[in-house]
């Protein structure tokens, strides 16, 4: 953590979300905003339209010498917009009315045909002393008020609301606060366990000014660095950080850029102009629409046969009906004959193929669920491998998708290295 | 609010939520069961990994009298994951290493073939007292102690780790706290909006007894309406919903006992031994995918091609090259081939085929982002349907998959209605 000077608390009011019905995208939003601008979130707070939890809330802020706080939600007109109420009542200030302020309101109901009610006036009303900041994309304006050196501001809950105020009014008076200098170097890895990154970190001399922290996400583990120094200093531990990988740096390093997996095997595919297609069982589909969903796939993505039936996996990819008797569906001959066959009938350089028991039924003590066969055709071999993924049906089918493409874009980068493509 | 007895404090700790990289998903959803159970989440409160924001939290919550928290993140192997510490720290009891729950966290590594680090050992180490709860999904396991009245159970914050801990372990021990009584009832709608379905309700006489929230997810809108007084007035209620929403209630209405959009159609299908298929172009497999999701789905799913080129959507789905030519790939003609094809490729009584403009690149004036072409064979015709969907890429997609699963699901019923299976 930063100098206690450089903290700010989000607290967000609202019952909608302390009864889970909404999620609470705002306090999200708004910290990585601080981030970008060096300031860091002690306390990210959801609260409901209560008195006795703001009441808490308020004095555990004043009294960490927090000196920042973003307000957002009950601003509105109905009788759970508490917020104006509990802030006047805290700080001892009443509220007074502006009409001044009521005119825009009136003014955005008239303009856009909308009756106008009595009960938006208490829109226009505000702590004694409080500055009053407009609202670009809605009725109810904002305030801002220092109380005994703690600045608050409050805004609307509605999250387009919140962003606007957010980059009208607090952004500014933030920047001008001299916001400390802050940078961040992102790598996303594959192949290696968070506890493996873990002892491989420990090697590194990460300096004082440096900080990590690490995070897994569906496509790979995310190394995040942070100094408030330079960036020379992250790119010097950085180098040190490869270093330690070894040998097996350019397995373990998907990007260094923030690219998914799925955008960095686009990058390589695109670069060598070839296709890819799958053939999938276990995951359905979920490879094909994990490619699918970056814009520009269509450059390297042929299409997939989801071959969820045994016949399917016999008529439209080929696949003997003998190998499937022999070995059974999820079984090294079928993921690789799969393989085999997509690559054919898409004319593809390349081919993904996935047969495994996502459970929770369908599990036996030689085939367990987890167990995943997958296979990758490249433009000379095929070759298949199996895991055993621990979860649910959704968790077992998530890790076959990113083990395939991770062995995928491996298997492109040696191809690059050993070989010219055969097409 | 309810009785204090009631109230749930929820804390996630993890610099990677306050800094904004990652969403909080977790509070959300745990205040969603709470609610369910009939206990109220007074606070959600989201901490970086620091000793004097914990502690500072940890005094309000004792002082203000919350006598159960829920604590997720930061138990993992790696240095950032400070929650043990802290919590030991702050009740004053050691942490104390427990052999036995070594063997499980090393057993999971072994039994996938990766090595095990002495790293993780230190997630084999509770304070003192606690109850050590397993972790059905992870290595990490979590603990629950009680300290001056207050019961802490902590878990880690992987969000399938999170929700299966707390479905394994703290779900049982609330019920068991005699949990007041609630009484819910889900709805899941679809073909109407939020805003139609304001006016319809508008129309219904609740009672002071019951009140009522909704909530779009992917597949449907939810209607949930909750009383503590008896599932009878809520029943009432219903009736009176459904006479409100008229003739169109059964289209309108997905399902009365919580199951999803799937699980209806797949209830449908397996009571007519009927099979569907696929043909997927902006969709990308998506429909497949979501299908697949579902434990049980092999029974009504045969497959899919996804059919990303246009020579594909000729070659596999036997789609006239000069259909394309002449009108376009995201067309009516091109749309309704597809899902012929499917159907043929696949012999299915069904099938169902995508073709649209996913952006945020490809639209032009005529066929803009978002424009999606739709398609249902059923066993006797085939019909085809457009949508303008506003959005992002995995927006426009998502909405597009669910958009023709529910015409899907209307076009079954029908069917049942009119006439007989060819099949």
């Amino acid at each position: 953590m930063s100098n206690i000077k450089n903290q700010v608390a989000i607290i967000n009011l609202g019952t909608e979300l302390t009864q889970g019905f909404t999620q609470n995208t705002n306090a999200h939003w708004i910290s990585g905003r601080l981030r970008d601008m060096g300031f860091d979130t002690a306390y990210q707070i959801a609260l409901p339209d209560s008195a006795d939890t703001w009441n808490s809330t308020w004095n555990m802020i004043r009294e960490a010498g927090v000196r920042m706080v973003i307000i957002g939600g009950g601003l509105g007109p109905t009788a759970d917009d508490k917020t104006r109420d509990l802030i006047a009542k805290t700080l001892n200030r009443p509220l007074v009315y502006h009409p001044e302020w009521e005119e825009p309101i009136k003014l955005w109901f008239t303009s856009r045909g909308k009756p106008y009610s009595a009960s938006n006036q208490i829109q226009a009303c505000f702590p004694e002393g409080a500055l009053v900041l407009d609202n670009p994309v809605g009725t109810a304006p904002g305030f801002q008020v220092t109380h005994e050196g703690i600045t608050l501001f409050a805004t609307p809950g509605v999250p387009s609301e919140a962003k606007a105020m957010f980059e009208r009014h607090i952004a500014p008076w933030l920047l001008a606060q001299g916001a400390p200098k802050f940078f961040t170097k992102e790598t996303r890895l594959a192949e290696i366990t968070e506890s493996d990154l873990e002892l491989v970190l420990r090697k590194v001399d990460f300096t004082e000014e440096v900080s990590w922290s690490s995070l897994p996400v569906k496509d790979a583990l995310v190394l995040r660095m942070y100094s408030h120094k330079s960036p020379e200093i992250l790119e010097t531990v950085q180098a040190r950080f490869e270093k330690a990988l070894g040998e097996k740096a350019h397995s373990i390093i998907v990007s260094r850029d923030g690219k998914n997996m799925v955008q960095v095997i686009m990058e390589l595919l695109n670069a060598r102009h070839e296709m890819i297609a799958t053939a999938e069982s276990c995951t359905g589909g979920l490879i094909a629409s994990e490619i699918v969903s970056e814009s520009g796939s269509s450059a390297i993505f042929a299409g997939s046969i989801v071959a969820y039936q045994n016949e399917v996996k016999t008529q439209l990819l080929g696949v003997p009906s003998d190998l499937i008797e022999q070995y059974g569906a999820v079984s090294e001959p079928v993921v690789t004959a799969m393989a085999k066959g997509a690559q054919q009938a898409f004319h593809c350089d390349w081919a993904l193929a996935t047969s495994g028991i996502a459970g929770p039924h369908g599990g036996t003590e030689e085939k367990p669920v987890g167990l995943t066969w997958m296979a990758i055709a490249t433009p000379n071999k095929i070759f298949a491998f199996q895991e055993k993924f621990l979860g649910n049906r959704e968790q077992i089918r998530l890790k076959s998708v990113y083990r395939v493409l991770s062995r995928l874009r491996i298997a492109i980068l040696e191809q690059k290295i050993t070989c010219t493509s055969v097409h």
